[in-house]
């Protein structure tokens, strides 16, 4: 195994040991990925103390070999994973015990194990390997900062081509273009381009709306670098800004850098999203604020921890979080800022480096 | 509701009768959309007799007015999906039996339906909106037919640009930037492209290595209009074909004709898939065509019906489907040839044109 995935795993045998089972089945893909390095769509993985077994089907037969780590036992099965699993783990001694993942095993895979699976005790957990990848290692960190790296050079490319009459598609497609060109494996999200009143929509797709002069466009996107994600956001002007889109920006620029100066590891979920909501409150654009403030990125784009009104736990030291107010008036459009952050014992480092004042684009 | 919607909703409620419940729990997302016209990435639907209940977040408040059906109230709620349900479920008299759909239900919300639903039977049910998305309408074709128009127009595009030293990742940046600019809404699974022995990879994802002169190269990629995915495959030579890549170019094509020319409605999922690889086996790359021959499209790229080995039930006539077999061997290459057809009582109309012969890109 690589340093960092037998430490991964040595960690997970930990926690199996403290939850008191004997193995766990992993059905998460990110979760495969992170313990083994697989990337494909379809596997299974048993992780025992002596043993990390992954079954998969034919299509990643010459993926696994170029992937997965050395050290654990690659299956490739031609028919159903589920039919060898049931083969393959009564001939490995000592498992009676095993956690299964409660937030990604499917009710009618649930089934295979109350059926199928009878022989042994299931358990149901929550967040096993998912708690380990909270905190980044070096590796990891570096990925995401070369996926903001990615995302911010791609940003910087596009912005000079967008002109009133192009659709939001139009826009999506050349930042896209950009980002592969600029090495991205993939787009971790669909790529938000909204402009005008569509901007008031949190989760807008781009569309066939035309940019227009005097449009907010607010652009929500990332890279993928090594399996790892990035996430930013910013909101220009097409021509020369309003009053009211000086103010509503303004408003998000002052509360987004509160929040990136406030913000630090131990610090609950609940107090590093009232550093921005305060401000907006403040502002008088408290209704305007209706998502949460954050939310790590790693492997996923949404993963834990969440900067949140009802989040009570501490924020991890090696977190990577985003750091994302926005305000929203429907008919009207809306503002969002959004960076990448790590955060450390006493702060946070910014790996989207890229402007926060208001861009008109002209 | 629109008339589509509404006999959507309506052929649902008779299956609902027939499985003896009063109504389903939709936690599918595709099969929300299908139903409501709502797009957006979090809801729970309630199809009763008398109603179509949804209930999203904050986030979709704008969205769900611009998309969602008129006919299906709407409920916006600020902090828990569940929660809400637990609240207007007890309002809606004769609701005792509720279907869930066990393919698309966490263990975790099973057990809230366990824990916080003891009060209803709860019934699992499986494919039941599925069953009714396999059989196109006329206006869900049309949205195919225009995503594969998009596809087809984007690799035309394309094509003259590929040139040797590009990057895998820079042919998907030309391939995704022209898919936009012709209005593709989005990506309906991560572009493959392929050079060289990464074409015996059947799910490679585009990947830094540079495209080399005399190298295969394998692009798989989509369109999506309308929220409907289109699904296509090539594979090119760049320059000059040698004498093995035209004879397993030549395999596939062929296998690929006499599926597109014998697949019909009314066939077993088997019988068609035996169409190619009765081909591929007489010409003596059996062994080399590892996957099926293909899968239904629609809101989703991978859906219901499945041409394949093991399925022995009858492909619908309206249904839409990939034809796509493909020839690989490990460290030389591989070559996949896919379109999409809609199946008639008679045989299948091709949805992707584009021609089929083997392209040398000079």
């Amino acid at each position: 195994m690589t340093d960092a995935r037998a430490s991964r795993v040595e960690a997970l045998r930990r926690a199996l040991t403290s939850a008191e089972v004997d193995a766990l089945l992993v059905t998460a893909l990110p979760n495969i990925r992170y313990l083994t390095g697989f990337s494909g769509s379809n596997a299974l993985v048993v992780v025992s103390a002596v043993e990390v077994l992954l079954i998969t089907d034919f299509r990643y037969q010459e993926q696994t070999a170029l992937e997965v780590d050395p050290a654990v036992r690659v299956v490739i099965e031609p028919v159903s994973l589920w039919t060898r699993l049931w083969q393959l783990l009564p001939e490995r001694p000592g498992i009676e015990r095993v956690a299964f993942e409660s937030a990604h095993l499917l009710y009618q895979d649930f089934q295979r194990l109350v059926e199928q699976g009878a022989r042994w005790q299931w358990r149901p957990s929550v967040d096993i390997v998912e708690s380990l990848r909270v905190v980044k290692d070096p590796g990891e960190i570096a990925a995401i900062r070369r996926a903001a790296e990615i995302a911010v050079a791609a940003l910087e490319r596009t912005l000079p081509q967008v002109r009133p009459g192009l659709t939001e598609l139009q826009v999506a497609g050349l930042l896209e273009g950009a980002l592969r060109d600029e090495g991205s494996e993939g787009f971790p999200f669909e790529t938000i381009v909204a402009a005008g009143a569509r901007a008031a929509l949190p989760h807008a797709r781009a569309s066939t709306q035309r940019v227009a002069t005097g449009d907010l466009l607010l652009i929500d996107f990332g890279a993928i670098h090594a399996g790892y994600c990035s996430d930013i956001t910013r909101t220009f002007v097409v021509g020369q800004a309003s009053g009211a889109q000086r103010e509503a920006h303004e408003v998000v620029r002052g509360a987004q850098a509160a929040a990136l100066a406030g913000v630090r590891g131990g610090m609950s979920g609940r107090d590093a999203d009232a550093l921005a909501r305060q401000y907006i409150q403040e502002a008088g654009w408290g209704d305007a604020f209706g998502h949460s403030l954050g939310h790590g990125i790693g492997l996923e784009v949404h993963e834990a921890p969440r900067l949140a009104r009802t989040v009570d736990a501490p924020l991890p030291v090696g977190a990577v979080v985003t750091i994302e107010p926005g305000v929203y008036r429907g008919g009207w459009g809306g503002v969002r800022i959004e960076d990448d952050v790590v955060l450390t014992p006493v702060g946070a480092e910014v790996l989207t480096q890229f402007p926060r004042q208001l861009l008109e684009l002209t």
